[in-house]
């Protein structure tokens, strides 16, 4: 049985959405986890309550009087917010109670507390958040998507590498492609850490590394090497163009209304309408820590909150943690500095 | 009369969009400008040859026997070849016999060309390239959109200016709503450069600096400020939202291909896919050079370089020359270093 604790109120709405996602995902996924719901019983209880019928044998609830808000400071609220949501769920995955934290809380302090209370695995320096961003035919995964900026270039190696694992063990690319985002191809493009990385990923025995690639390539197939699956960058940079990405909807539809409002309603528009509803996927990877630790968006639905769930049962039940752990220090990097 | 030069071999299928779209604009824009194409004069006449009854008297051709191609290292070509239409074009700039240069060629030798032939403002250390990411109700400027990366703060500031001087003049905006692109709105996002930028827009008297925004704030309103008018950003990150941009049409219709392929050919839908085509906007303005320098997408159709055209000449109308040189002249940055 996989032991998945979601942070029951982290999101912008929660803990609505947690809760409605929690009863969905125990009622539509695989039998083969139980859950964990980390926040104030009685406003846990009173949304569960909205929800008859629910197995309760499956799910329990842990009482957390604290809540961190998106505005609080992360490292600052995991250490004086012992008993947040956030970080008593950290801690019962930190003590093996759980296998595996969500929250769609603050994504700084999720990080910081993923780092602090879980650590990191040996040979990687600091975890990286990794984006799926999603594609006509699956996703691409963006590291790092906004929790480390000023990257160095032995950082960016590492994110192609805890990049190459997850696209490989979890969503099961054989030999992910690896591509570098930079300002074009050539290989003098970019700035000094660019570059330089550039030089170091071409020297990566286990990274199936096809160069520089562009803003263009990244969810549209590149002319020559096809789809990347793995996307490398400083988390300004990702988290610009994820966030960039989000606003597609609104800007399609805010365009339609102007030009075309009939096409709006039309159940033809709906495929991609759904597909650019960022709130309806389910999170990200947060990659180099011990365990399994997913950030979901603070403005996720229930059915987004059940496809991170469904992630985090996953990312536990094919070994994330251990693959990653065996492969980050088997390998030195060379010419790394 | 307003002369501009436009480089006539730049294009990925150069001369032929190129002449088309001069002839374009000496039918459809406002006779107030005339042309002079810069090329290979064989190649240029077979090509206007296909255009009878142009009006040669608003149009000259100046021979260039060399071309810069997008495989050339910008400044070693800008150097050694002195025949290509690029830098005859812009001599003709530097010598004053037009007021303005376009090129669809190499973005990194017009560059480089502009910086060294034209020369650069008093108080500007590095050209930008402005890019207008189109949005329902106009255009929103980012800069820089690929010329300079690893910027340094001071960089940053005079992008802000730049860009506002550009929204202000020449596209009619009384205060343009100037935004720094960063991982999130508090002051303490993002790395050292951008910190240190943010702190210092803040103490400009003459931008409307509105603070750190994020991706989803380019293209979408701002929930609290509106719509921004100057985006401001390092290269690397302008570059790479570009790109991602316009890949969205390519996008949308491999999306609707295997989900909705009978909308695809919907006039309903026109409007969207004309929007998202890159292909048909009028180049960017390159911010801080001594005249006024466009430089149009490689893939840009005959009415994209007649948009470019009508953006040359109303740069030159507006004196965006000299409203740049009169404003980075005057004013010192407080607290730069």
């Amino acid at each position: 049985m996989i032991r998945v604790a979601l942070d029951a109120m982290g999101g912008d709405s929660a803990p609505g959405p947690e809760v409605a996602g929690a009863v969905m995902a125990l009622r539509e996924l695989p039998p083969d986890f139980e859950l964990t719901l980390v926040g104030r019983t009685a406003d846990v209880e009173a949304e569960l309550a909205r929800h008859p019928g629910v197995d309760r044998s499956r799910l329990r609830v842990v009482d957390a009087a604290d809540v961190i808000s998106m505005t609080d400071k992360p490292i600052a609220a995991v250490r004086k917010k012992p008993n947040s949501s956030l970080v008593v769920g950290l801690n019962l995955h930190r003590t093996g109670e759980v296998d595996a934290i969500i929250s769609a809380g603050n994504t700084g302090a999720t990080l910081a507390g993923s780092t602090i209370l879980l650590g990191l695995h040996d040979g990687v320096d600091r975890a990286a958040v990794a984006s799926p961003f999603p594609i006509p035919d699956g996703s691409v995964l963006v590291v790092d998507a906004g929790a480390n900026v000023d990257c160095t270039s032995k950082e960016l190696v590492n994110f192609a590498r805890l990049g190459t694992i997850y696209m490989r063990d979890l969503v099961g690319v054989a030999e992910p492609k690896v591509g570098l985002l930079n300002v074009g191809e050539e290989d003098e493009k970019g700035g000094a850490i660019v570059r330089e990385t550039h030089q170091l990923l071409k020297q990566q025995p286990r990274i199936r590394y096809i160069g520089n690639i562009e803003g263009r390539d990244i969810v549209v197939p590149h002319p020559t090497h096809g789809q990347v699956d793995v996307v490398v960058c400083d988390g300004l940079v990702g988290n610009a163009v994820l966030k960039f990405y989000e606003s597609m909807g609104a800007l399609v539809t805010r365009l339609l209304t102007k030009e075309s409002p009939d096409l709006l309603g039309a159940k033809e528009l709906a495929p991609l309408m759904r597909f650019l509803d960022y709130s309806e996927y389910g999170g990200a990877p947060l990659l180099g820590v011990r365990g399994v630790s997913i950030i979901a968006h603070g403005a996720s639905t229930a059915s987004a909150i059940k496809n991170a769930i469904r992630r985090a049962v996953v990312s536990v039940a094919r070994g994330l943690s251990d693959h990653t752990a065996a492969e980050m220090a088997q390998h030195e990097l060379p010419g790394s500095m």
